[in-house]
């Protein structure tokens, strides 16, 4: 029987309650029967973890082995084969965005440091909690000993929504598009580019109004808009697609993903940031894909990501080594 | 390509959120490549029902076909293969039982001659919002056109629940686990009976005093345990067991199944109540396990489950033809 380690932090929020059962009821992992869950929350939500592991075990799973819920990461990330790092302080009424990154930087560095000692260099950390680029550019650098290429941060949700927006517009099945890039944060600053898009196989022609006016801002702003008429951010869909990132590293994927992964200048970017590109994966790891044609609007909009991102990095500087 | 419509009632509650990521994950239903959904719910929610439609596209689910939400119960039911009926009214604060067993033998009256009227003879219809078992019986009897063995109410959540306390009990895995069965009304007289239980096909031996000391009355009780630990009530967990509810009318199972079902004398039970019976599922319906040897403790209970719900059943008499 095979057996893989899972830990879940921020675990008693609403992004894991919807992961939690969904990667159950169908482990996204090959080769795998069965997981051991470690859920990790803060002291003040330990009694709402032990009702999460009553409804888990209520589920009657056989793909869980064993559960158990923490306070201690410690305990938690130690022989974990995934750490999806959910949690993250949100941010609150009128709180700046740059105390958000520190606050956040502080949590992360403090869990790196304990990954750093007690995992695995076969670790993998997928980084969901925002802000994911950043929060995952200070766990990898607080890593030393585990591989940068084993972090990644999470684009899937963008992907997910970019395929999803193109597919309603040219009223297609979002399984017959391919090639759907994003560059950049993980942000408003994202930058959706459907110029390789296909459709089965074939080019899509799409006018560039359309692209620039509409689908650019609508993938860029949509997590506002499910807010707006939800009264809630996303969640089952942000977990949908931490299933789906967590299967295209485990399985690999025939198609082109999109991940948040350490940039060592490709396409002109700053070497050493968390940033989205285009990737073959497969299970041996992932490939940058290469010399894409970039047209001018779009390596703009790429521009203004990297700049964020540089503008977070210098935020966060006095937790980078 | 095989196509089935599925509508979701009380499609903005938490209940709901689990299950419709869920069901497009990984349909439950045989030789289907995808699903109409729509989701239904009252007027007030219908800004909320879109951010959760935005939501669902953003999954990029290769199982959905198409997703509409509305508050016209008509539309909605009209042509469904499947209606998961997870809306009703929620008791409030100081509001007596009886009144809620009223206010939701309305809705689901309402509900019945709409069924009757729009939707073919062929709809299942799963009935979740509580009380389960009186308001599957109000819609049973206002639903002439829908064969008795259409409808069912849920009595999963329990059956796996009385599964999961079991195996922890003996130290096993919940999948080794056959043949548990729950009598009675989805509520705290709920009859979990482990007297035909089996451990990979081995008949299991666990005490009477803990069986009726521990087990029956957790088993009974671990809505108001998830309730107490989460603050809010089971969700996720219900979903699953409403996720296999679904799969066993769908697939028919290898296993004994615990439905809610209409009695017609069965076991000395009253006729004509919705009441959960052992039961062999196949794809072509369902059979009442024959001829079990009930000890004088179960029998006792189960009866005062019988009564609670012919209590019920006199409270709605008015909504009964």
């Amino acid at each position: 029987m095979n057996i893989k380690n899972i830990c879940i932090t921020g675990a008693a929020g609403n992004i894991a309650y919807s992961l939690i059962f969904r990667v159950l009821s169908n482990l996204p992992f090959k080769n795998t029967d069965k997981i051991n869950l470690t859920l990790l929350d803060i002291t003040q939500s330990q009694k709402s973890l032990i009702g999460l592991r009553y409804e888990v075990e209520d589920c009657a799973f056989s793909t869980l082995n064993s559960i158990e819920v923490t306070d201690n990461a410690e305990n938690a990330f130690q022989e974990s084969d995934y750490i999806i790092m959910v949690g993250a302080k949100p941010r609150s009424k009128g709180m700046e965005r740059s105390d958000l990154i520190l606050d956040n930087a502080n949590i992360f560095k403090t869990q790196a440091l304990i990954i750093d000692k007690v995992c695995s260099p076969s670790t993998k950390v997928i980084v969901v909690g925002n802000p994911a680029n950043t929060n995952a550019l200070i766990l990898n650098y607080n890593t030393p000993s585990i591989p940068n290429r084993n972090i990644t941060s999470l684009m899937k949700l963008d992907q997910n929504r970019a395929k999803s927006i193109l597919a309603e517009k040219i009223n297609e099945q979002v399984e017959d598009i391919q090639q759907m890039i994003i560059w950049g944060n993980h942000s408003t600053t994202q930058v959706p580019d459907l110029s390789n898009c296909l459709l089965n196989a074939e080019q899509i022609n799409v006018d560039d109004i359309w692209i620039q006016n509409t689908f650019i801002p609508k993938v860029q702003k949509r997590g506002g808009e499910i807010i707006e008429f939800r009264g809630l951010s996303s969640a089952a869909s942000a977990a949908s697609a931490i299933y789906d990132h967590i299967n295209i590293i485990d399985n690999g994927s025939n198609s082109w993903e999109s991940l948040g992964i350490m940039t060592s200048g490709e396409y002109d970017i700053e070497s050493g940031l968390m940033f989205s590109l285009p990737l073959n994966v497969t299970t041996e790891g992932y490939q940058v894909i290469k010399d894409l044609k970039i047209d001018t609007y779009i390596k703009t909009l790429i521009k203004l990501s990297e700049k964020e991102l540089l503008k977070e990095r210098d935020i966060v500087k006095s937790y980078l080594p």
